[in-house]
């Protein structure tokens, strides 16, 4: 079969939404393990002026729904950012997961060539074609804030390896 | 036109890698403002047994060209671990984009059920289709790696921003 619109995209979402559950498992294992807060943990920046873990969740998340969503051209659900623990950041997750089910491949096949516009930031907007949205907006994106929230968790010596971010719990 | 092996892998790690080149500017822009040696940004590591910044940068290259090279049935040419300097970091980013630019389109597509086997570790191995290849490891490895060394640098006040990682010095 040849790679398609929705083959390239919805099972790389659907994989690391998984990976990053369980690596919040392990977070939170952690936490429970030595007895500390796990509000250290989602409140945590790598820098002062960087997001903190919980945005980092909240952010793949969307950067998974969004981007499928403009890429189908159909309305996906808002999510509000109220999330403060694991278990609602997992909670996020799922549901995000649960949504990217409902999107049929024929929603995104054949559409390499759709023009997408954008919010960048606050006030720009970018267009770009499906495909290129996909590979030089989505998934970058959505790479880098589960890349984040894992090297929040390592630096704070959570016990991860590259084996729970590239095959989670089925490693 | 329809997404392709090619179209899906090296557009992604061509951007991608020259983002990190320009994303290695600033890191030496930084060092040199602050005038500090620029070691203590290769040599940094996010945790005490997390890899440093050279062998992320290095290991970045490797995903893209090691990744390129099994999904087209080719031979990579080996680059040696030996960088130190950004200088050579950037060398090392400067040759593994020249050897993409040798590989054929054609030599990819078409590859999507063509199983690879690669060493994960030190002695196992796993075998996965090429597509399930490309979106299963050698993506998530590769952004993971790019992330790791943005994330160093960015803990280290270096001023980054999401615009650097995603648009480089197009941005």
């Amino acid at each position: 079969m040849a790679i398609t619109m929705s083959s390239a995209s919805l099972p790389i979402f659907r994989t690391m939404l998984g990976n990053l559950s369980h690596i919040l498992d392990k977070a939170v294992a952690h936490a429970q393990a030595r007895k500390f807060d796990p509000a250290v943990l989602t409140s945590y920046r790598l820098a002062p002026d960087m997001l903190p873990f919980t945005r980092q969740i909240q952010i793949a998340c969307d950067a998974a729904k969004n981007g499928v969503a403009r890429m189908a051209g159909i309305e996906a659900p808002k999510f509000e950012d109220t999330e403060q623990t694991f278990e609602e950041l997992k909670a996020r997750i799922a549901k995000t997961l649960a949504w990217l089910e409902t999107v049929p491949a024929e929603k995104l096949d054949g559409n390499e060539t759709r023009e997408i516009t954008f919010p960048v930031g606050r006030e720009a907007t970018r267009t770009m074609t499906a495909e290129a949205y996909l590979k030089h907006w989505a998934l970058p994106n959505f790479f880098f804030h589960v890349s984040m929230a894992y090297a929040i968790l390592r630096h704070n010596s959570v016990e991860l390896g590259k084996a729970d971010y590239l095959a989670g719990a089925a490693r």
